[in-house]
């Protein structure tokens, strides 16, 4: 069995559900792959917080040095969320010989050279399945299985919020407000909605499938977004009537040597794939030059989801050590 | 650039497909990977006929040895189809210390052991992702990115032929044998359609599926299959009355530590994911501990689809060389 000490950086609920999966998963992760996953440090202010299982002690730190200098500990989960002190402690880690895997797509999305070019230079790994579509293996196709293809179209259902408003919006005849409210009640929206329903928080993933799609660098300020805020009643009737649903797409479409690409709410034929993913679900349509139409789909938030795409790529990285 | 020098055996549909893909993308994968991957022998009886392509002379051969024993070659892709001579020509070059890419379903359902022992045995590599859901990138999914869950469920459409039967029917309102006709007449079905429309192409898939999702070898005859020949037109219109849609479906669940499995035409409520899988499309639903629900959908089959999944798999070796 080869032992694997990691580094959690947060312990809130994508990190809790992160150690929970861990733990649920442990006898399986070790019988298929031989590797015993170890979280032997993590990053947290709140330590008493009561999160369904307990830490042992010690493995607590409010110091992001003593896990970055810690001998024991091979890779790095950034689970912390925010442009900083993420990108500077994921930097550090990378520089002190330690492999990173993220779920922060406003970091990425920020600081995509930095950080892909201090892995490069210090030869350690920087995954990110998680950032973009939470668990759905996306990033992991587009890099492998189809690496043979040149990609000429992308459209994305990428933000749950949002696409939970709409359908209830569509499905029920119900306002944009009234179903906001009802999100944040039951937990799908945040108190302070603004990065989903303003199409921010769909800008920074689609700059990261930009660069992995495209080839192209394209930071989310300048990605054209427009957000789901002035979508109404009347428009989606609207839709319907046409046989169109209303999305709040990602979209990108290469052009001969260019790529354009944006974030807006979208009318979409009723027989489009994309069309029947609901609720809190995400999708990834892709068109490619062998592979042709492509979708991928599944759950793009939530604890255990991005678990998994988080410890896929914990399992990738360990393999190779 | 790291040159790969590539023995190809079968120049037919797929064949061909992955040539001209391979020269289609050839600036893209240069650029994307620093491989010049080179198909440098062919074994094909069939050197005359007009694939829209001319093969330099000397790289076609009729004696499988001359790509086994050739050292320039590094990889060899097998599109010979059927059980031999294809298992053999695998199992002789992976002795001879070369990696194997097949989309063979039937040779790896009826000689699973055989060809993963003797690829481990040799520490070449076997990979295999065109053989269930031609282009869909689902076996790197499960094996790569997914592999932290234990999953519950597997559902999916893996047959074109037999889906696109179905959705004339359902949508058309017409029998069986009519579509069928027309089916051959398009080139969707094959002359003798026996190992589509009796299932057993699908038994091979889930066969194939069952080993990476749930670790259980079943061969595929112990696969309890029903095809779609005796599905009718009140079938199908009793249905629709209730809401569902009939799919043959490959199944497959978990109940303790035990996993059930077989092939048949099943009602699918209309709201499921895999109801909307219409015509030559297939598709995979999973469902695991973690990810929770999950779909891949594309091309199952078709001479492109397929050899964005061989050249992917040609890539994934090629970097490890």
């Amino acid at each position: 069995m080869k032992r694997i000490g990691i580094g959690l950086l947060g312990l809130g609920n994508i990190g809790s559900g992160t150690y929970k999966v861990l733990e649920l998963n442990r006898t399986h992760i070790e019988k298929t792959t031989g590797l015993d996953l170890r979280i032997t440090r993590i990053l947290e202010i709140d330590t008493e917080r009561d999160r369904g299982f307990t830490v042992a002690p010690g493995v607590f730190t409010q110091d992001p040095e003593e896990i970055i200098n810690d001998p024991e500990i091979d890779i790095v989960i950034e689970l912390l969320g925010g442009l900083e002190p993420a990108t500077s402690i994921m930097v550090g880690a990378l520089k002190a010989g330690k492999s990173v895997v993220t779920a922060n797509k406003a970091a990425l999305a920020e600081n995509y050279e930095l950080l892909t070019e201090t892995a490069a230079h210090t030869g350690q790994q920087l995954r990110f399945e998680a950032s973009v579509g939470g668990g759905i293996p996306l990033i992991g196709a587009i890099t492998g299985n189809l690496c043979a293809n040149e990609f000429t179209e992308l459209l994305g259902i990428l933000n749950g919020t949002t696409n939970y408003i709409l359908t209830k919006m569509e499905e029920e005849g119900r306002a944009y407000d009234d179903v906001l409210k009802e999100a944040q009640a039951l937990g799908f929206a945040e108190a302070d909605p603004t990065a989903d329903v303003e199409g921010h928080d769909v800008a920074n993933k689609l700059s990261i499938l930009m660069s992995l799609v495209f080839g192209k660098r394209v930071r989310p300020e300048e990605i054209p977004t427009i957000g789901v805020t002035d979508v109404t009643e009347q428009d989606i009737a609207d839709a319907t009537a046409q046989g169109c649903v209303i999305k709040l797409l990602a979209s990108a479409f290469r052009k001969d040597e260019s790529v354009e690409c944006f974030v807006q709410p979208t009318w979409l034929n009723k027989e489009h794939p994309l069309a029947d993913v609901k609720n809190e679900f995400n999708a990834l349509f892709l068109k490619g030059n062998a592979v042709d139409d492509l979708m991928l789909y599944g759950k793009g938030a939530g604890p255990f989801p991005t678990a998994s795409a988080v410890i896929g790529d914990v399992i990738a990285i360990a393999k190779g050590l």
